[in-house]
């Protein structure tokens, strides 16, 4: 057909799109197709949706911070649980993640604080105990206060081997350190608990 | 235990994590876990990164329009396709949705221009061909200078409902109306056929 051949005209999508389908491919387990999708749909909301949207991504950033206590996301620091006079502050939840702060929340059981780690200590992808929050947990032990330490890393091979490290480290000091018991599938990963397992996990933690 | 049980204190996340994991929520196919790990991703790039992604979501609809003459989405009008003088301007492909032009371009033969429709006509979702860009095309044949007008609309119940609309509308008119081939499976969607099959459709192209 005389209507088809030559070069190639035009391969990809405005600039602005492009830009976004990039943005959006970097997110965990959106590909080049799922971010074009999305792409797309931003396209279909108004100008000040789209503009609301974008203030949201970068506001999340922007206008939170890690608690100076318990190194948790917070939009105020100290946060919302560290606050809280209801809380037992002798007692304290030492998490990976803050999502698995939202875990331990929603058993609606848990009365004590929280310690956030960001991260495990894991030599395959160069984490060493520097890397996590772990430092500031033993100054917050060392400070005095705190009667049991809860290590509720997921029960996975760096998750375990993160526990046991830092039970070793607050060995020293007048603390209880205990570990979540069994109950939470193994390999499973906490922030997917359901709350009736997880309280049980709570209320059979053991000395480690 | 006397450190659990009490009323839940703290259910959710920060006001702005939240309001990020609301937004992504909208975005399609991302449930509210999804969401969830999505914002905590943004959470752990730098400020400078989440603004940068924050402007990339408010621009691509800010910075883009549709393009005067074929509606395609673009930054500047007319589209790079409609202002490309190598182009055909006798054969205009009739699409669904912006991403469909980009799937046509993929063959790197088709040498016409397009009409993007940005919808099809859905009695089930409500949508009239009031509500898809049907009357812009039909002022764009009228004007004169188009040869052909290949429908390249879905091969499913509306995209063949549209098609057929369009074909009757433009019966008066004295240009040639096509019907993309078989060769894209039905059911399937025209946004991601592969290039082969995709150009086959164009070549057996019928009368309609």
């Amino acid at each position: 057909m005389t209507t088809y051949g030559g070069p190639p005209a035009f391969g990809s999508f405005p600039a602005p799109v492009e830009r976004l389908i990039v943005q959006f491919s970097k997110l965990p387990g959106i590909g080049r197709k799922s971010a074009q999708r999305l792409a797309f749909f931003v396209l279909t909301l108004s100008e000040s949706e789209a503009a609301e949207f974008g203030e949201a991504v970068a506001a999340a950033k922007r206008d939170t911070r890690l608690c100076e206590t318990c190194m948790n996301i917070t939009d105020v620091s100290p946060c919302a649980v560290c606050r809280n006079d209801k809380r037992d502050r002798a007692l304290v939840c030492v998490v990976s993640m803050p999502q698995d702060v939202a875990a331990v929340e929603r058993t609606r059981e848990y009365k004590g604080l929280y310690h956030v780690l960001h991260g495990v200590i894991s030599p395959m992808s160069g984490k060493s105990p520097d890397d996590v929050e772990i430092a500031s947990l033993l100054a917050r032990v060392q400070k005095g206060g705190v009667a049991e330490v809860i290590l509720a890393t997921d029960p996975d091979t760096e998750g375990d081997t993160t526990a046991l490290y830092i039970a070793r480290l607050l060995a020293p000091h007048p603390v209880r350190v205990t570990r979540l018991a069994y109950g939470i599938p193994i390999g499973g990963r906490l922030e997917y608990s359901d709350e009736t397992t997880l309280l049980r996990s709570l209320e059979g933690r053991r000395e480690l």
